[in-house]
């Protein structure tokens, strides 16, 4: 049996799309800070390919904290650690670069991550979002899973244009081709209740 | 042999359930605090998957200081041991979670745990608890060991209740969602004999 | 399908030539700046050998900075991260040097690099550029991708000698010796918009 | 030919016994201080259960200073170097654990080891012993080596209560449960001669 | 088709004499000095023993600093990174020991590397230089490469003294016991155009 | 062929016996020391035991230093590191522990190494001297190297009492309990020349 979405309304948990041995299924990203001094740690089971997306996510922020409203110098106070459930299954790949953005910076800034919405896409340095590969899997366990809204790269838009109407009822697909893309969709502009004061 | 459940009192050991190749088992999970600089370290045996368990741990702590009660400054003046015995059994997976968590907040509050209770599950960063396997061979071992209370997840309700109750009589099954259900249930207020002062 | 050339003006992204299993391809470095001291860091799925190739890269511009017009001091005041897309495909070879070296100079000094180029070629700590591998299948991906101009080592022009010159219409080819001969032939004098002030 | 009993007269040196693939054997732990930082080393071809074990008696050490007398500035002043000969032998697992604690305290507070003592058991970071495996085999050994004095696990005596009374001549066994029965048979009260200043 | 000489007269670059599965090839140890703590870094895809030779090279210059006329307090101020092309062909073995320790003599005395000179040999951290193996291929490589002067161990000589003279023709040998030896030979007394002041 | 004994006259350079897969060898302990901080690093294509022995030795030096007449700030003042020739021949195991013990005291003390003598033999922290494998066929090797004088661990004289004397000619045996034993038999009182002052 699968996980089924449950909110993505603390600061830094956000609901991403993976593809495994046996199917599709969702995931969270999880991040926190704690006082520390710029270290970046991550659990969950991570292979070298996904701790490498948290690490490229956390690059971008550092470099564009202006433009993304973040001041520079909590990078130099906080320790982040990012935890991506279920420690039993290994995970592996870049499809959840866009999650882990999101949830970063949801930290960072303290802001409310949309409702009922889920993501899955690799990020460049540059910011710009690419295309992953099991589409239709992912859908369909968005769907089983009660998402209602999901972000993918806009060269995947193939993927699910092949995929029968059908299946897709209910679900509203938003294309994004860069980071500033996937913020503007995921994140409200509302704090988090009791947001911490950074 | 298996192991007999001991005592839970002092600060810092709490009993847990394993699932080994040979069966299940009661295990213990026993945490100290030396004068340092805030390093977590770990031995017993154990894989890459437990000792993440220890860390996400921590990490919740830190963060959720405050509410737990913690001054935050003690994570930089010591340093946190954790061990598990039995050093010749090579020890993996996610579901002493719970059991680690429990053991740190005792282990920072100095309360006492409760008697003759025992548990297992997964925890996430952000506070819930999963539910984890081989259900039915914990609950034998841990009725073998001469447990009383057990602390499990809410979706592993379903395991217990697809087992004989007559293998049930004796026991008390508390199910839990949160990391705040679990500290309720297993921690009392009391702080244990020469508490140490923090 | 296989990528297309986008643009290169961006600060620090230059479009790179690569043979992979599955043929020519064109790749991107992209690197960033953001506050640190010194370190490099790259991610990618990249080998120890094109790895080392940023080492070199870095090393070089280090030792030659009043050449390059850089101010030594930003070596100690920022960290570097190069990020070579996309993460599931694991890369290695020594044949990105050239793009990387081009990639770092235009970070350090905020130069654009020149529109629709792109290179192959092995880079040496005293400044020469190596031949490499691949030409053929390097310079057909090129062409599909919509790149102009070439930059290749000189001891590369007999691979593009034994191309039937049908191949190679649209296409402007650069031959090079050494590093001094890249960074003209690839950096424009003109700054990017909104140049960090490093 | 197998090992004689030497003496344990040297601070920090303690007879230990152990079980490998060519039956039992005794062993000894060599523990030394150096001016330092705290830190903790090992050599002697030894195994990742078995550094844990010189690990676990260290923070156990640290964790009870007061109890056991020692002052704590002491463990910033120095590193502690554990040493197991023979190098050529690699050597595993948890037995050396009730051994490399007294050795340990032994050393940290200069008391003199008693004569003709051998032990093995696992220890506890809560400073429990537990039994450990090959006792048959380690009995023989010590007597073989002229040890008068074993110190077991009180369950092991079960083991012992199996061997050939005719075995056991001229051999007194001392059974423990916790490590303060450890240290209050194996250390004499007298400090070594020429005790270090700590 | 081989590398051919090209010129030693950049600080730090010296030709040396290897033995791969092909055959014979010459090849070049790259040193740079940049702004840093002392530490030395290596790349061109390098085997364990090859990166000793450097290790040992850089302790024995500093370990005779003042005899090599060199200033010691430039090991703390600046990082030394050496490297050998070409990165795609894997490199190990003890014989470009001499070369190595000719690249940092020159690096850090400035001194000017003398012309069509290449050399292989072991080096020992007490100065002496041991025979090394592949010389026939060695020499073979070098005389296509056009280098003019070799210096070997005085115990290669034997093997020089099987190859038929007719291939030694136009070829000059330097046998040596010594690092000093080396030195005299290798280097001039010159300094290189625009040597750095260190 | 095999090695020749050179001359142990540099401070830090002792003439080991080693057995390796072709039979017997001499070999050569060299240790330098530079200004640091006190690390050791150790080259030769050492195993791990091998290194070991060298961090044994060090460790028993440091903390015997005022028996040895060492000062110890001179620890804390100088890196120390430990070659071993032939870098193309991997070495392992415990037999080269006294020549590296000697090897270290000469050079921190700079006491000059007796003439003609080679040794072998494990070192343990207490102090002790064990016996040690292959020594018929490092003796027979030694004598080709024409070495005059052999230490050995006591408890290897039945060893050479079963090597036909004819073989044994020319040689002299020294039998060693202790390090002490070691150091009176391998060291002179004298320094080296040029010694320098630490
Ligand atoms: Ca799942
Ligand atoms: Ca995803
Ligand atoms: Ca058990
Ligand atoms: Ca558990
Ligand atoms: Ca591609
Ligand atoms: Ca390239
Ligand atoms: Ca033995
Ligand atoms: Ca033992
Ligand atoms: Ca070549
Ligand atoms: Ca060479
Ligand atoms: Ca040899
Ligand atoms: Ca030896």
């Amino acid at each position: 049996e699968r996980d089924k979405y449950e909110n993505n309304d603390v600061a830094g948990v956000v609901t991403g799309l993976a593809w495994t041995r046996v199917g599709g299924d969702i995931l969270f990203i999880e991040s926190i800070l704690s006082k520390g001094k710029g270290q970046l740690s991550m659990t969950g089971n991570l292979g070298k390919v996904m701790k490498e997306s948290a690490t490229i996510a956390l690059e971008y922020i550092k470099s564009n904290a202006d433009m993304l409203g973040i001041d520079p110098n909590v990078f130099e106070k906080y320790n982040v650690h990012v935890h991506v459930p279920e420690g039993a299954t290994p995970k592996d790949g870049p499809s959840a670069g866009i999650t882990m953005l999101t949830s970063l910076v949801s930290l960072f800034t303290q802001r409310k991550v949309k409702k009922s919405i889920a993501m899955t896409g690799e990020i460049t340095l540059r910011g710009k979002v690419l295309p992953v590969g099991g589409i239709k899997e992912k859908i369909l366990a968005a769907k089983r899973a009660r998402i209602k809204e999901i972000l993918l790269c806009e060269d995947n838009k193939r993927d699910i244009d092949e995929i029968n109407p059908e299946y897709l009822k209910g679900l509203t697909f938003h294309y994004v081709k860069d980071m500033s893309d996937v913020l503007d969709l995921a994140l409200t502009k509302e704090k988090v209740k009791n947001a911490k004061k950074l």
